[in-house]
C-alpha cells in the first residue's frame, strides 16, 4: 500500500565515472551555496555535462540505474567531489564511531546510516552560517532521533561550528563538555532544540515551521522577502511510533506545513530488537492520511542521488509538509553488528571498530579528518557568512521600502519589548467586578497581544473554557497563516512541544498554550523539555481545582501544583485575582527563558485587597497584617481561589484579639529568589503559629509551615458535584483554617 | 481516499413496514438472547418474515434502500419492535436530557447522537448481566468519550442495573450519586472503566481486549470455552485527536485483536467547534495504516440497520480490529443546538428542551420511560442470568475435562494468590553480590511469573535496558496469544492505558510495564488513571536517577519523586537493594486496588545489612542505629542508591562517638499509613537533627526533617557525564551528608 502511493523515486541520472584531482578552495565555491546546490535545489537539466559526475557514487552496493542530469552551477571542477563525499560520509560515520568509543558510552547506530542524509543536507543543501549559529534566516535541522547527536556534532564540526572543535569531540559525553549525549540547544551552539525523549523533536520542528510560516505571512513583501528558511528534520522508528509526533504530524498536515522536510530513518531496528515485533503499522500511509507528501527512497545507505532527489522533490511540494522514509542500514559498515540492536545504544568495541575500518577502507587515525574533507567543508565559514550578508542586504532594502515593518521585525527578532508593554495590563481594585482568574486571563492576553507583537497561541479545543481567544485575531490556519490563534484539536502533548518550537525559533515570538489544568499529565513531557531547554512558553491552565465541580475527580487536579513546584525552572503561578492575573503575565512575558505555568481558576473571585503585580514579581507577599513590627499571631499562606477563604479566615480570627498576616505565596520559585531579608520579612522564623489554605495536595507545603504549621488542602482525590458542596465536604473552608489556626496558635 | 478502501455498506435488507401491536414480556425472549439476536449474529437468510420488519425503520430521513433478510429467533412476534426501538433510542436521548437539564450541567450532544449504537449494543448485541456487572464473560464496554456518560448511565437504568435506578439519575453529577459527572469504575457498577480525560478509553479498551485474546488462548480448549467476549468501545473526534489513541490502536492492529469493535461517533464538532479548524487528517486511512478493519455507516442518527451489519461484518473479520465510523448528529433532535458545539457540555435550556420534545415527538414527562420501552427491556434482567448461568454450566463443564486448567482459572479471575507466593522472592544477606536494583527487579519479576500465572507486561523499547523479560515465556504477538512479555514500541503513555485496561479487566490479571524513570512524563495521564480507578499496575521504572550518566538531564528524573509523592493514591516505592525489591515486589502485588511505580537504578548497588521485605512493607524503617533508647544523635534518612550514602556517613560519623540512626524511607505512603506509635519509634519527635540524601528533588522532604534538618538533593537539572562525576559534582556524596549532619547536631 505504501510502496504504491508514495512517489516512488525512479532516478532519472547515469553519469559516467570521473576522477577530479585536486582539493577545492573555499572561493571557488562562493558563489554558489554548494557543489551541488542546482541539483539540490529544483531545476534539473537533463544534458550531460562534467558537473553530473558529482552525482555518480561509486559504491558498489547500489545497484540502481541512474539517468542524466546536468548542475549547472559548479565551479570547482577540479576537485573529485564524488569521492570526497564518499569520504565525508566515511568521516562523519567515523568520528562517531571513535567519540562513542573514546567515551565508552553513546549511540553510534544512527550516525553511521544517516551520515549520507547528514552530510548531503549541510554541505548541499542547508542555508546556515557556522560563526553565527543564531542567524535569523537559517534552515533550521532537529534531530528528533536525539540519541544519534554524533551526527549532529560531526557535521558542526566539519561545518566549522566553533561549538564542536577537535577537543570538544574527545569529550564527548563528559562533564561540561559542548558535546553532550544528547542535543541540547542550551550547551551545543547550532543545536536548534534539545531532543532526546523520543517524540518531542518532531513537533519542535513543526514549531519552528509554523513559526517561520507565520513571519514569513507577515513580514515578507511581493517584491521582499526577509523570512525564508527551511526546516529538516530526521526522525526514527522511535518518534514515528510516540503518539505526540502523530498529533504533530497531524497539525503540520492540517497546517499545510509545505516548508517542513521530514526524514525518516527507516532502519527496522529499535532497542528492543526487529521493529516487527511492535511496530508493523504503515507508516507512509499513516502521513498520507494525516495530509504529508511522502517519498522513499529505498536504498538510504549508498544512493545519494535519490535522497538528494527526494529533497527537490519535497521543495517543488509547497502545499503539504514533506516525509521523505528513507531506508538505511543501522550501523552501516559495521560487518558484524550492522542491523542489530546491538549498535544502537553501545560503543562498537575495538575490534569492531577495526573491522569497520577495514570494511569502509578507513585508514585514518581515530578522530582524523581527511585534509581532502576539511578542504572540502572549508568553503561554509564564508558561505555563510555570504549567506548572512545577502540576508542582511535584502534587510536593509526591506527597511528602505517598509520602515514600519521593518522596525517591527527587528524589534521583534531581537526579543525587544516594545517599550511600557506591561501597562497594557488591565490593574484592579478590590471594588473592581470580581470574575474567574480564566477570564481574568483572558484580559490579559489580549490586552497584551495588542503591545506584544510576537504573541500568539491557542488551546487543546478548550478555547471557549481556557478563555484564551484573541479576539482581534482570527484562526492560524493553512491560508490564514498570517493570524495568532492556533488551533491545536485535543493534543495536549503535541501542543506544548509544538509551542517549545516555536519558542526556540529565537525570533521573539511569545508561544501560549492551554488546556485545563488536570491535563497537564498529558504534556508533562513537553513542559520538562521548556524547562529544561529555556524555552520561555506560557502555559495557562484553567480549572485548577475541584473548583471545576461536577466534571469530577478525573478532570480535577489534586497533586498538579506540587508537581510542577518540584519541577526545575518552571514558574508555577496560582494567581488570585485580577491584579495577580496580570502580575503572573508580567512574570511569564519576562521570562523568556524560563517557561510559566499558570493555574487559573474556572470559578469567580472577588478582586482583593492588597493584591499587585509587584507582589506577584516577589512570589510570596503580604496580603493583609493587623499586626505592628514583624510578630503577628498567625500566619495565614494562601493560593489562587483560596487567598479569598484566608483573608476571611484571617478576619474572623483578628476579631477575636489577634493580629493575623495573610500572605498570598503565589510562585514559589520566585519567592524562594528573594533575599534572605524579604523571605524573613514575609515570613518570619519567630512566627511558628501558621497554617495554609490551598484546593490541592498538601505535599511540599511543610517547607513553609515550619514545626508547627497545619496545611488545609486536599489529599485524595477530588469527586463529582457542585464546587461549593466540594469545598465544604473537603474542609476547604473558612471554618476549617479558623479552626487549624486556633490548634496551631 | 478513505470512501474507497473502506468496507462501505450497501444494505442487502429492504423488509416492508409493519406494526406489531403489544408489549413483549421478558420470557418469550428467553430462548434467545435478544429479538435482533441473529441478525445481530452472523447468520443472515435472505428470505423474507415476520421477523424481518424488526428491522424496518420509519425514520423518514433515512433514503437509503434495503433487501429483506430473515431473522429466524424471534418469538415476541406481537410487539412493534420498529416502534419500541425508536422509543427506546429516544428514551436514551431524554433521559440523558432531562438529568443534563436537571443538574445544570453535562453534555447531552453524544448521547444524542450515540443513543441508537447505545441501544444496539445494550439491547441487541453485548452480552452481560445487569444483576452481576462483574460477571467474567460478559461483553465489555467502554465509553473513551466519557464526558458523554449519561448515555451509559441511560443504557444501565433501561437494562435493569442496580446501579443506576431513577433515583440516581435524578442525582446525575451530584455529591456521593453512582452517577458521576464522568464514568468512575469505583462508583457505578457496570463501568468497566474510568474515562474522561480524552483517548484513556480506547487505550483500556485495546488492554481489555489484549486479556480476552491472552486468556482465551491460555483456557479455551478445542472442546470447551470459557473465554469469549467482544470488547466494544465508543470514541469521539477527540480521542481520535489524542496521540496516545494512535499509540494503542497502532497495537492492537499490531496484535490483532480481532474482537474489539470500536465505534467512532464521527460528529464532526468538538468544543471549539466544526473540527475542520484542526482536525482534518483521513481518520479511515489511518486506522487501515494501523492494520484495522473499517466501516463507514453514512449515517448513524437513524440507519439502524446499517449498525447492526456493521457489527455483523465487523464479528466476520476475526484478525483485525474494527473501526465502525458511524457519522452522527451532536445534539441529534436538537432543532436549534443539534451539530453545534453548544450542545456538547451544556444543558439544553427549558426552551429547546421543550422544542427538542416537539421534534422528536416525545410527550412524556421527564424521567419517565414509556412501559412499552420498559417492557421491551425488562427481559435483559433475566437473560442476564441466563448468559451466566450457561457459563457457569460451560465452566463445570470444563472443570470435568480439565480439572488443572480449571482450578488455576478460577483461582486467577478470583483475584486470589497461589498459597506462599511470596516466598519465592529471592532474598539476600549483605554478603550477596550487589547489583542493580533493575537487575534485582528482573530476578523478582522471573522469580514471580512461576507462581503467579496472572503475572503479564513488558517495557516500552526498552526490555533489555529495564531488565522486564520474562525469559520462560516468549512474546504475546498475535499468533502466540498465551505468551506473557509485551512489546508496547516506544509508546509509554498507550503502554500505561493498555495495562489499565488489562488490570480492570477483572480476571486477575497483574500487568506490569517499564520504561526510564524519566519518562513517566509521557505516561503521566494514564498512571494518574490507575491511581484513581484502583487499578494495581505495576510500573516498573528504571535509571532512575542521575546515576543513569551520559544520557544527560533528558534522561535523569530529579522532580519525578516528589511528583508521585504528591499523587493519591500511588505507591512510590524506591528499594536500595536486593530484599527491598523483593519487598517493593511483594508489596506492588499485593496492592491489587492501588498502583505501584518502583524507582530502580541503572548502576551497581551494595547489598546492605538491615533491609528487609517486612521493612519495606511498613514504608519506612530503621536501618541501623548505635544508640540505645530512641533519641540518637542524629538521623539520616536515604532512599534507593542513596542509602549507602547515608549508611556510610553514619559510619563517618559513628567514628566521632556519635550515636546515629539510619532509616530507609523507601515508601512515603505506606509509612504515613503506620500508626502514630510505630512512627514514633522510627522517627522520634525528640529527635530534631535530621539530614535526607536522594538523588533527586529535595521537595517534600521538610515533613521529615522538621524544623532543624536538612536535605541533599538536586534541585536543577541533571548533565551529561558518569554517573560518578554526575555524584561528586552535585554534592550527593558522604562528605555532604556528613558536613549537613554537623551543621544540623
Amino acid at each position: 500500500m505504501a510502496t504504491a502511493t508514495s512517489s516512488s523515486l525512479t532516478a532519472a541520472c547515469a553519469p559516467s565515472l570521473s576522477a577530479h584531482s585536486s582539493a577545492s578552495s573555499a572561493s571557488e565555491h562562493l558563489t554558489c551555496s554548494s557543489p551541488f546546490a542546482k541539483f539540490s535545489g529544483l531545476k534539473l537539466v537533463s544534458s550531460s555535462s562534467t558537473a553530473s559526475h558529482f552525482f555518480q557514487h561509486q559504491n558498489q552496493h547500489n545497484k540502481r540505474s541512474h539517468g542524466s542530469r546536468k548542475a549547472q552551477c559548479v565551479r570547482a571542477s577540479t576537485v573529485d567531489l564524488v569521492s570526497v563525499v564518499e569520504k565525508s560520509i566515511n568521516a562523519i560515520r567515523f568520528l562517531s564511531i571513535d567519540c562513542v568509543e573514546k567515551a565508552n558510552s553513546g549511540h553510534p547506530g544512527l550516525p553511521m546510516g544517516c551520515a549520507p542524509m547528514g552530510h548531503i543536507l549541510y554541505d548541499e543543501i542547508m542555508k546556515y552560517n557556522p560563526k553565527n549559529p543564531y542567524w535569523f534566516n537559517r534552515d533550521r535541522f532537529v534531530l528528533s532521533a536525539g540519541h544519534g547527536c554524533m551526527l549532529q556534532y560531526a557535521l558542526f564540526h566539519l561545518a566549522g561550528y566553533d561549538s564542536v572543535k577537535e577537543e570538544d569531540l574527545k569529550q564527548f559525553r563528559q562533564w561540561k563538555s559542548s558535546t553532550p549525549g544528547h542535543p541540547e540547544n542550551f550547551e551545543t551552539p547550532g543545536v536548534e532544540v534539545t531532543t532526546g525523549p523520543l517524540g518531542q523533536g518532531i513537533c519542535n520542528a513543526v514549531g519552528l515551521a509554523l513559526a517561520e510560516k507565520h513571519l514569513a505571512a507577515r513580514y515578507n513583501k511581493p517584491d521582499a522577502t526577509i523570512v525564508d528558511h527551511y526546516t529538516y528534520c530526521i526522525v526514527g522508528d522511535g518518534c514515528n511510533m510516540e503518539g505526540v509526533s502523530n498529533e504533530a504530524c497531524s497539525l503540520a498536515g492540517h497546517w499545510g506545513l509545505g516548508k517542513l522536510i521530514v526524514f525518516y530513518d527507516d532502519n527496522h531496528i529499535s532497542i528492543d530488537g526487529d521493529t516487527a515485533i511492535a511496530f508493523t503499522e504503515n507508516v507512509d500511509q499513516r502521513f498520507e492520511a494525516l495530509g504529508w507528501h511522502v517519498i522513499w527512497v529505498k536504498e538510504g545507505n549508498t544512493d545519494y542521488d535519490a535522497i538528494r532527489e527526494a529533497i527537490a522533490k519535497a521543495k517543488e511540494e509547497t502545499e503539504r509538509p514533506t516525509l521523505i522514509k528513507v531506508t538505511t542500514t543501522i550501523g552501516y559498515g559495521s560487518p558484524n553488528k550492522a542491523n542489530t540492536y546491538s549498535v544502537h545504544g553501545s560503543a562498537l568495541g575495538a575490534k569492531e571498530v577495526d573491522a569497520t575500518r577495514k570494511n569502509l577502507n578507513w585508514s585514518h587515525e581515530p578522530f582524523c579528518v581527511p585534509e581532502d574533507v576539511k578542504g572540502h567543508w572549508s568553503r561554509h565559514v564564508k558561505l555563510g557568512a555570504q549567506h548572512e550578508a545577502k540576508w542582511q542586504a535584502d534587510l536593509a532594502a526591506y527597511e528602505k521600502k517598509y520602515p514600519q515593518e521593518a522596525a517591527e521585525f527587528k524589534s521583534l527578532i531581537s526579543g525587544e519589548f516594545p517599550a511600557g508593554w506591561a501597562e497594557a495590563l488591565p490593574k484592579y481594585t478590590p471594588e473592581s467586578a470580581g470574575d474567574a482568574t480564566r477570564n481574568l486571563s483572558q484580559a490579559c492576553l489580549n490586552a497584551l497581544a495588542k503591545v506584544l507583537p510576537g504573541l500568539l497561541g491557542g488551546s487543546a479545543d478548550l478555547a471557549s473554557s481556557n478563555m484564551t481567544l484573541l479576539k482581534m485575531f482570527g484562526d492560524f490556519q493553512k491560508d490564514t497563516p498570517t493570524e495568532r490563534n492556533l488551533r491545536f484539536g485535543v493534543r495536549e502533548h503535541g501542543m506544548g512541544a509544538i509551542c517549545n518550537g516555536i519558542a526556540l525559533h529565537g525570533s521573539g515570538l511569545i508561544p501560549y498554550c492551554a488546556t485545563f489544568f488536570v491535563f497537564t499529565d498529558y504534556m508533562r513531557g513537553a513542559m520538562r523539555i521548556s524547562a529544561l531547554s529555556e524555552a520561555g512558553v506560557i502555559y495557562v491552565m484553567t480549572h485548577d481545582s475541584i473548583g471545576l465541580g461536577e466534571d469530577g475527580p478525573t478532570h480535577q487536579p489534586i497533586e498538579h501544583l506540587a508537581s510542577f513546584r518540584a519541577m526545575p525552572n518552571m514558574l508555577m503561578l496560582r494567581p488570585a485575582d485580577g491584579n495577580e492575573t496580570a502580575g503572573a503575565y508580567k512574570v511569564a512575558v519576562e521570562n523568556r527563558k524560563r517557561p510559566s505555568t499558570l493555574a487559573l481558576s474556572r470559578q469567580k473571585l472577588p478582586q482583593l485587597a492588597g493584591t499587585s503585580i509587584e507582589g506577584v514579581e516577589k512570589g510570596g507577599y503580604i496580603i493583609s497584617d493587623n499586626s505592628t513590627g514583624n510578630k503577628p499571631d498567625l500566619i495565614i499562606f494562601g493560593t489562587g481561589s483560596e487567598l479569598e477563604i484566608a483573608c476571611k479566615a484571617a478576619d474572623v480570627i483578628k476579631k477575636e484579639g489577634k493580629t493575623v498576616r495573610v500572605v498570598s505565596l503565589v510562585c514559589w520559585e520566585l519567592f524562594e529568589e528573594q533575599s534572605a531579608e524579604y523571605k524573613e520579612s514575609v515570613i518570619p522564623a519567630g512566627v511558628s503559629a501558621r497554617v495554609s489554605v490551598e484546593a490541592g495536595s498538601t505535599f511540599g507545603w511543610n517547607k513553609y509551615l515550619g514545626y508547627k504549621g497545619k496545611a488545609v488542602g486536599i489529599d485524595h482525590f477530588g469527586a463529582s458535584a457542585p464546587a461549593g458542596i466540594l469545598y465544604k465536604e473537603f474542609g476547604i473552608t473558612v471554618e476549617n483554617v479558623v479552626a487549624k489556626a486556633k490548634e496551631v496558635m
